[in-house]
């Protein structure tokens, strides 16, 4: 009998998931049923925007961290679809910095041409997975929100693709209770202009802190101040942005930092990271992990080792996200079709533990990089995904690296070259630190100056 | 054997539970096995207040809607321990209106003296309640926060304390994905220095509308526009608030009301209410309700028709809170001890019916304060709560409508006598308007003008 699959979230990794058995019922396969549970209301993940924060109109956790203005921090040529690509979906060459609206279009954009809408029951959150070992299969149980309605189904595979950006990690600092104005994780951050003319904390020293702290200053902010734990990103900021040691305490409005210094802001955004938070899953099967390269107990960085018909996408740390997780969701399903088989659990944890291994040697940023796409090589090498230029997006991380330590407000006018067609993107018609307007119509827009 | 009970929640009706079974225990009553799961770190439910705003430290949603600078929208005397006056914990007569901190050191000050901490199971969270009638035992499945271990345990009965101001109750309004500036609902809502000098949208016409509105502006709001539904609150606002009709839509910071005005706006606060958020409970024996007096399906408001070992506490829209709370406490306790028995499911139906019916049929403000006066009535009746002069409750809170009438601004610095003790309120030193440290030790103080 033909498998039943589950699939929980339909963000990007969801969306690769029903994409790869898509293209494997298309050259005939019997793939089985497909099930794909996604909360909200519609597709896209994180990348569908929402204004609302906390919790969202069913009472559940709002999803999404996205906000507004947002535009890729990494060249869009480094997540680049192999079998689908910028220039197909969008009919010509665009840049290499495109705004979320303009990704989030490209994301559905393969979804829709393969029609995977129909696999997916949307607002419909999961609220329990279990293992039932004597009938070897998953409970799945649901609820779909509209009516509060509970219910349970079993499967042979359970995917899960729901992300890991969703649930903030926040920690406290002596005077929060007592500072008199907002504070807030970078989850619930939504639109810079909140900020004008506001003296801004920003606790954090990662993509968050980075982004934001440019993007207040950008929309109107009268200052940053961007507080670090261990060590300041150091790139050179505009001014009106400074990097100082992490925050001891708030005393009314005023901060005061490791290094003895102090200053009075208006509001605190705490870039401070997100938790695995997969409380749904029972117990003996939930990933706990940190964000990292290569998390325990997930051989290939997908199949649960207590049990491998569990797997779970995207759950890394990230500097390739779409290509990897298409490679994911191809390895996934050619184990549920029975087209790869996996070695014994010795040998998954010992596979495991060397991955770990050479992680814990890595040195920096490049290293990361090149393990990651040491990562997609050995995926790719076990799947029918299309070929692209790995290695060209190894060689254009390792620029845009470069590209931001020479500027941090420039990174993002540059171009780069496509790893599955070669177009070389073109340069957007506005520098990125004077373009306010984010829209799709605005970035596609091609006339220079417009 | 005695029963095995299960408390969900140690806010104020979680505590009065626990409380109200050591009364028993303390007279010599074997009152079984009582275990309080609470979700927070600490007792006091919605008096507890966070700094945190979407989701804790869990990923959890945070439970508090509490905020900075909140004092007792009602007289004092009107919710006041029949068993535990406020003479005898704050040792003195003490004003009438009194800031959070003092009624959260007065819940939890009874709760101490009864020493019903170690009844209570911190940092867990119920994520399951359902019913087995074989069994004919609850089985309830509850999470520790800090390891995030799932177990369950079976109960022959469980309150339900958990409380309904939490889950955000959150309209979309047109234009909100593009407002340049924060929009929350008042649950995230914490201190209202937040927006100083900035012009604030309120759209809501009840408590918290009125209240945060009359908040932002005494702590330096340039204006707060105030948005309604239905009808205005009607109060003579000070300076700088002003009610309009409903909000149309957004264009930008630009707000469009129902009557065809429009005003730039900062910032949005939705006072929209609160939902009946109980997704942990079995389908099958969740309340479902709105905000009112009288909710369906719970037999003296408090036991469920349909399986009457499940209990309610507080579900119900409320002019009286603690001392309705005690009420229901004991009404439940004694149902539990076997002291009292329900009636048949036919007759509580119909006893629902009654007293929603008389509901129905209520026209304002003081029709509902003697409503739910009665229905306090009705539970005092069955059990030994001490007595009180309930009469005087009722006429303190008409009394305390006029007072609004007459000055929205200055009802909270009127006095009221105990229904208790007969004790009067002193006048406190300083006016709420002008009074801006809501400190325990700032209000305690009773030199004039300090």
């Amino acid at each position: 009998m033909a498998p039943r699959v589950a699939v929980i979230g339909a963000g990007p990794c969801g969306l690769a998931q029903l994409h790869a058995f898509e293209e494997a019922r298309a050259q005939g396969a019997d793939v089985g049923e497909i099930v794909c549970f996604e909360r909200q209301r519609d597709w896209g993940g994180l990348w569908n925007y929402t204004w609302r924060t906390g919790l969202d109109e069913y009472g559940d956790p709002v999803h999404g961290s996205m906000y507004r203005y947002l535009w890729s921090n990494g060249p869009k040529e480094c997540l680049e679809f192999a079998d689908y690509t910028f220039d197909e979906h969008f009919g010509k060459a665009i840049p290499s910095f495109p705004p979320r609206e303009v990704l989030y279009d490209y994301i559905v954009g393969r979804a829709k041409k393969n029609n995977v809408r129909q696999f997916i029951q949307f607002n419909t959150a999961v609220r329990g997975v279990s293992h039932d070992e004597e009938a070897g299969r998953f409970t799945v149980t649901v609820q779909t929100r509209d009516d509060h309605r509970t219910r349970s189904e079993t499967f042979d595979h359970v995917i899960v693709a729901s992300g890991h950006f969703s649930t903030p990690n926040l920690p406290a600092f002596e005077g929060f209770a007592r500072f008199p104005g907002r504070i807030m994780h970078s989850h619930d951050f939504r639109d810079a202009q909140e900020f004008s003319g506001r003296d801004l904390l920003v606790i954090g020293s990662s993509y968050s802190a980075e982004d934001i702290a440019l993007q207040a200053k950008k929309y109107g902010a009268a200052s940053v101040t961007i507080s670090y734990r261990t060590k300041p990103m150091g790139f050179g900021w505009p001014d009106g942005i400074e990097e100082v040691p992490l925050l001891s305490k708030m005393d009314g409005k005023v901060a005061y930092f490791a290094d003895g210094t102090s200053r009075a802001v208006d509001a605190i955004v705490l870039c401070t990271g997100y938790q695995h938070s997969l409380g749904f899953i029972a117990d003996d099967l939930r990933l706990r992990t940190d964000n990292v390269l290569y998390p325990d107990n997930l051989y290939k960085g997908i199949f649960w080792v207590g049990n491998p018909n569990l797997m779970y996408l995207g759950m890394q740390d990230q500097y390739y996200t779409f290509t990897m997780f298409d490679g994911q969701a191809w390895y996934a399903r050619d184990y549920v079709l029975g087209r790869i088989s996996l070695p014994s659990r010795e040998e998954m944890v010992a596979d495991i533990a060397r991955w770990r291994r050479r992680l814990d040697a890595c040195a920096g940023a490049f290293d990361e990089i090149d393990f990651q796409a040491d990562y997609l090589a050995d995926l790719y090498e076990a799947v029918d995904y299309p070929a692209y230029d790995l290695d060209l997006t190894r060689a254009h991380f390792k620029t845009w690296e470069h590209h931001k330590e020479e500027g941090i407000t420039t990174y993002r006018d540059r171009s780069f070259s496509s790893p599955c067609t070669g177009t070389s993107a073109p340069v957007h018609h506005t520098r990125w630190w004077e373009a306010l307007d984010d829209s799709m119509s605005a970035f596609l827009d091609m006339r220079p100056g417009v």
